[in-house]
């Protein structure tokens, strides 16, 4: 594993962490997440998302000794839900004998509209899951000092959206990602951030790697593009490009080659007349 | 070649270009050029750019039996100085027995400073290597009626700017290179559009290629990367997994995912009161 | 009154609301504040802040028959501290027959170096504050879910950041801005919510009161221009624009005129070949 | 006038121009332009647009007492019928003895679908009314060669478009416009540069102020919204706004107030490990 991710004991050679929900059918799930590259995919273990109309189990069709499942708690809306449906995942996967039985993707939500997470119920749900002794990564809005808290309660990993879940938009403030790195990782580099949400296309992935934060975490981009499989190999590929150009050490941005900052030559002010 | 990037009787297998100028080293260009993924490569054929210091010929570090030759007329100001520079581009490759000796990247820039290109110069010029037989590839800005103008001229390729040459800005406007793209392939959808110049890091190549051009060029954001041979491989990863992003048909952009575009909710007017 | 700002009992004709710090002197303060057609400033309380360096007050050198004072709790870092100063200030006010004495703006920040603020403690301070009889207007970041907590503690205003205090960068993320809208007005189109800090220069007054605000609030954009009399001349005319704009009805934007949408003609999925 | 807009033998008190096309009724028209605070209106010549279908002529509804009418060649598609056009406006001007009959905006467009200006044809008109006697304002995309071109034609001031016609997107190309101002001004600060074009919103017509250009023209703003008079109110304001907060010299943007530059902070480059 040439660059892995390190997140609390577990340790991934990608970089992309993948959602199993919203395909058109199971099979062509298992194609999209291995074209993926991904070695973690997210369940969502409420009872009425892993169970499908037909009764069959989307466990059953996942290859749990080739993926680390990372079990999620989305449908859940207040922290005590949430908890208890962590450890329902703990119970599932220890059964499976999956390295994934020990951590938790915690989505705690506010409201079933827009699908954004609640800060105050995340941040109570992470403190009792830590002490529970799961590993969590957190689902959270942008907003740093929320990340800090949430760091601060002993989350393995903050995971801000890019912008709302399903709304294909990217990354919508870097400014707040930037600032969330830099508490997040300020005297602890390794520390893993990760963009979860808000991932529409190619570029947006690696944009966000770009900014420095250690993986992408996406479904719907994948799920619902009109070619599921080939953007499973998009999303592969512009991670690892994006995390490439982040170590790259990039060119600086200038009005033109030449100009010494991008305001060269720009009159700013005019003094009083 | 699952895809590859027709222009005039060319056929390439990958769709980034590569230029061969600003690196620390011979050697250092030659594995970024491999690292690329390339297998075409342009080269400024004015004698001071081809000769260095020590009076070493740069094509004699290139593989020429690998690449397909790029000439291009760096270095030009006015039609008449480009058009006589890219026969003897020409006549080079012919000795070389390179397959690029039949066309040229055509650069009639109009500023030393800005490096930005001359339309009007540039028309001229393309007039005349079109007439001399040539198959050009034109730089030019991203003004689609200019854009046009030269593919009624007769180039093989219409390279519309990103951004200034070097800049490392992406392409600042994806709304002229969508009109550009509506243009020059309305009933002619192979039509071969680049986008050449401005890119500063993968995701910008992602970008442009998620708005449906067919190809990119590039040369200072590899170049001048701290580390070069790194970001080589960010952009031949992220060339790719654009072009499979548009290919696979993106999400739609909505405020939240249950909105059915993203301005739904938003009051946009008030009635007098 | 035209079109009056209303702020639970309080009516404003200006919707404008300017701070009092960073000035070179009070002299420029009294003149920048009479430019901007404001009739409500806000003043921090707390006594390091208050007195200057010549145990001069900074009171003395507002009209305070002409501006409704809103006292502040800058420089607070908890709940506890921020309910304190906030009855500081009643006090204060009241001793003056100033309107501003029964209504506070709450800031409790979170880290003095980005000037953050902190939602928990935030929280936890509107809670008591509106328990105490104050009309709260709150300072938060611009998490819609947050702004939703804090209207539904009693809230009188809600005032999310455009971006960072004094950043300069203007609204970074309209998107949240106009759920944190759709949020607030649902079923209460008359609730104020006003964007509070980030702005720079007049166009990101206008652009935030496009977006539908009610008003802006704003301090380091006028007191660090290098001429501040003359933006705060702007910052007036910039507001009234930006209400006047959104009242108006835009027209829609589009790739170009006789585009039906922006992205007409745009091929934005190539089918599998 | 404290802050006039000098274009060749012209001075204008505001820096707003306005178009008289495009009105639900004619004095509808009337009060918008009044509204506007301009006093300089741009009346397209051509027989079809100036006659409506009641046979009734604009100039009838415009106070030509008030106004300097600048005549443009809307309609027209190449050199020769603009500069037919234009001549055609000096003789009606000249008969309502209107300051405007020495001067010309130039439109010389490629395209009905698009109303992109013609580069090529628009260097050529420039150059036969310049020699023909007018002063000429002359509308073009916003290449900055190209504008540089124009300007050594020897056009009185040079228009670039913000994006096309009639798309209210604003200025899509801050970069460009930035390049086009450096060119026109070098040694020249006097020289006008107008944003003509793509403007939607008041806070576009700031934001291209804050650029540094020396006034915006707009026409489907106004008189499209769903409000145009309260919309050319804004116009107004935001005109002014944006001239004075460009002339106050804004505060710099940073990633939050303390940080030196908008990267502080950021890791941009990570050693090969």
């Amino acid at each position: 594993m040439p660059d892995p991710l390190r997140i609390g004991r577990h340790t991934l050679s990608s970089r992309l962490i993948v959602g199993t929900g919203k395909y058109a059918t199971h099979a062509q799930m298992q194609q999209a997440l291995e074209r993926s590259g991904t070695d973690c995919v997210t369940v969502a273990v409420r009872r009425e998302r892993l169970i499908d109309a037909q009764g069959r189990n989307l466990l059953d069709f996942i290859d749990t000794s080739r993926y680390t499942l990372l079990p999620n708690t989305a449908g859940c809306f207040n922290a005590e839900d949430a908890v208890r449906v962590a450890r329902l995942g703990r119970e599932l996967l220890s059964g499976l004998e999956n390295p994934g039985a020990d951590w938790v993707k915690l989505e705690c939500l506010a409201d079933k509209r827009t699908l954004l997470p609640d800060p105050i119920e995340t941040v109570k749900a992470t403190e009792q899951l830590v002490a529970d002794g799961f590993e969590v990564l957190v689902y959270t809005s942008d907003d740093p000092i929320v990340a800090r808290r949430l760091k601060n309660a002993g989350a393995a990993s903050v995971m801000p959206a890019g912008s709302p879940i399903g709304s294909g938009q990217g990354v919508l403030n870097a400014n707040n990602i930037r600032i969330c790195l830099e508490y997040l990782k300020e005297g602890d580099p390794e520390y893993p951030v990760i963009v979860d949400a808000g991932v529409g296309a190619a570029s947006d992935v690696a944009a966000a790697m770009e900014l420095g934060v250690d993986g992408v975490l996406l479904n719907t981009a994948i799920a619902h593009a009109k070619d599921p499989l080939r953007m499973a190999d998009a999303m592969r590929l512009a991670c690892e490009a994006g995390r490439l150009s982040w170590q790259s050490g990039r060119i600086p941005k200038r009005l033109y080659a030449t100009a010494s900052s991008p305001d060269e030559g720009v009159i700013t002010w005019q003094p009083a007349g």
